[in-house]
């Protein structure tokens, strides 16, 4: 494959700092861009990855003494628009991977503040990236993280962005219609909505990644190098579930199914998550063109899951509890769901499935970096659908009327 | 009817005022709030309303001289969080009509900054409203000003809100897919998801008004009461077709149809807009309910509407020019186009059906005003979609590329 230069934003992430090294490893031009705003985040909650993770500039120096490769690193806010222009004004580049958005559910759920918060960031930080395309780099290829989440649990197969709608005699190929499940995935399907204006509109060319839940923990690039370490959250704002149920595991806690455990989902293996971005960077979308790939590669129940870190764990003879917490989540907790998840296999990918070997390594890590955990981090979940953040003794007139909402 | 409590947001605007007279002509307790900032976008950007309007206390003084009807008045900017909370503990409404949204698609499209900012406002400034009325009134009946353009111009009929979906052997009602044309259209698709996810997931109910576009200068409660009138824009900026058609007419000069003419979309009389409104209020859907309806009356190619003016004038001897100029926006201008609106007519809204008495009736009333006219607002549109606001002399890459974009 040819080099490509390309802009990786939110390079600081628990992806997006293994996508820059994948694409790096690739033969690529990689510009790392980030705001820091995580780390901030952390700080100011009280989260922390379990990994220790390095600074930036840390990371890439040890990635060039072990690869012999360069990544050019950037502190950048994507609210800056001036800035944004900037960067693409500076580094023309052929792509830009675009992780550089709030995403957890939970965190955009605690109140007012951090929904805005989360939709202000989200909506306007890709806005600023369209117009910065559109003014000066009109043919690079976007390449945007969007979310599974975005169409919820409709009872129809989901198809990968768009449907072939047939009514009252006419047909049309529509986008797949949406019903996300929180703020911040509402931020995702209004982000899809502005790309796909920008592609019509302004001839963009984007491919938008509909991912679902990634678990594990390093990479092919990172290894078991400590100096190259990617974040791994376990705490019920920023860890996803397999992650958490791994970690819940190792140190011998139950782990916490939210209501029945039925809610069905895509999951994918962090190592398939960097060769997604790879091979859709490979393969380059027509100048206008809105491309959409479901990015996972199975799909499980919640409890399923937790069956799987039970069976794993039992091959070792340790012995896992599983609990049934209250949902805190608005959501179907026994549905149908059939996502469709072709396009990428198409272009190449070679999945990596879920195995115990995955779910061993993942809880031996846990297991020597139990001395890192916040016993704190590791209670119910303390984020409502319904009412928001939870305080001891907390009561609130929607917490009262909660009975009234259907789950 | 019994008097209900209604709090109407954008009071001060082409509908809202008409609005906040007719629900207190119908004997509801009105409170008109707005921010008075599209006064300040007149100022700012040259544009004024045909017809001289006066402040809010004013004309709200003159109504209660002529009605013996009281409405309240407070000015107040939807981001203001606290100040939207307050304003619902205060008045505890039962109903919420909401027209404070920048309304504009050509303002919306003129730069980054206009793009970003209407977003800003239109969704923030409803996600505020929306965790107002679940903490504090949650009760309260949501009605929502939304446009027909959130659809766009699918090759299906276009259904009110939802459509029923057969999908290899399973059906779902889902969200109508969207296809905005522009960065204020999205806005409102935004929106649309926003509430639909208050509605599902804190028990909200809503009614969401997909409008089509509005015609006409009086209402009523207004009648020819000058001190009572509501704006009027016949500018390329602000002003809707049909009423930017009536003021070339007025004034000699030729009608400008974009493009080929064949855009076609739903109108209304502003009568209808105010009388939609009002059965949507006296109509209260169930807790957690998202109802959506498409509010108009009739649908019209654009080059249609300019031959009704033609016919109408003709009809008094006077001669219209039609001229097709270059099409600033990106849209088919020749299209298919069905769109259901039942669901108001089944609630009794009774259309007034676009007549030359309403064309004749407008452009009298622009000719009695036409020395208010500036010349200048009457030129050839200055925002186009693909590299926003021109300037003489202006190039750009964007400008340059514009070539290789389909309409």
């Amino acid at each position: 494959m040819e080099s490509k230069t390309v802009i990786v934003l939110g390079a600081d992430g628990y992806l997006g700092w293994p996508t820059s090294l994948h694409l790096s490893a690739a033969g690529h031009e990689v510009i790392a861009v980030d705001s820091l705003v995580r780390r901030r985040w952390d700080r100011q909650g009280g989260t922390s990855s379990l990994l220790p993770i390095r600074s930036m500039p840390e990371r890439i120096r040890r990635w060039s003494a072990v690869s012999g490769r360069a990544i050019t690193w950037r502190r950048l806010d994507m609210l800056n628009a001036d800035g944004v222009r900037a960067l693409l004004e500076e580094f023309r580049p052929d792509a830009v991977v675009h992780f550089a958005e709030q995403r957890s559910a939970p965190f955009s759920m605690i109140d007012r503040d951090h929904a805005v918060m989360t939709q202000h960031n989200n909506v306007v930080g890709t806005l600023n990236l369209l117009f910065a395309l559109q003014q000066s780099a009109p043919d690079a290829h976007l390449i945007k993280l969007g979310t599974m989440g975005e169409y919820g649990t409709p009872d129809i197969p989901i198809e990968e962005g768009f449907i072939t709608i047939q009514h009252e005699g006419r047909s049309d190929r529509l986008p797949f219609p949406k019903l996300p499940g929180s703020m911040y995935h509402l931020s995702k399907v209004h982000d899809s909505h502005n790309i796909h204006f920008a592609c019509r509109t302004w001839g963009l060319r984007s491919t938008d990644l509909n991912q679902g839940v990634v678990y594990g923990c390093t990479t092919d690039e990172i290894g078991d190098d400590a100096l190259l370490a990617t974040r791994f959250d376990y705490d019920s704002i920023w860890g996803t579930v397999l992650n958490r149920f791994c970690t819940q595991a190792a140190v011998g806690l139950p782990l916490t199914v939210y209501g029945r455990g039925g809610q069905t989902r895509g999951f994918l293996d962090i190592r398939d998550t960097v060769a997604c971005i790879r091979v859709s960077l490979d393969n380059l979308p027509d100048a206008g063109e809105y491309r959409v790939f479901n990015q996972f590669t199975e799909q499980f129940a919640v409890l399923e899951l937790a069956e799987r870190v039970q069976t794993a764990r039992a091959a070792h003879g340790l012995a896992t509890e599983i609990d049934h917490v209250s949902n805190p989540r608005v959501e179907r907790e026994e549905h149908f769901y059939q996502a469709k998840h072709q396009g990428l296999i198409d272009l190449g990918l070679q999945p990596h499935y879920l195995a115990d070997t995955l779910i061993d390594s993942v809880t031996g890590m846990v297991e020597r970096h139990r001395f890192r955990i916040n016993p704190d981090l590791l209670g119910l979940p303390d984020v409502d659908w319904r009412f928001g953040r939870r305080h001891p003794g907390h009561t609130d007139t929607a917490e009262a009327r909660a009975g009234q909402v259907s789950g």
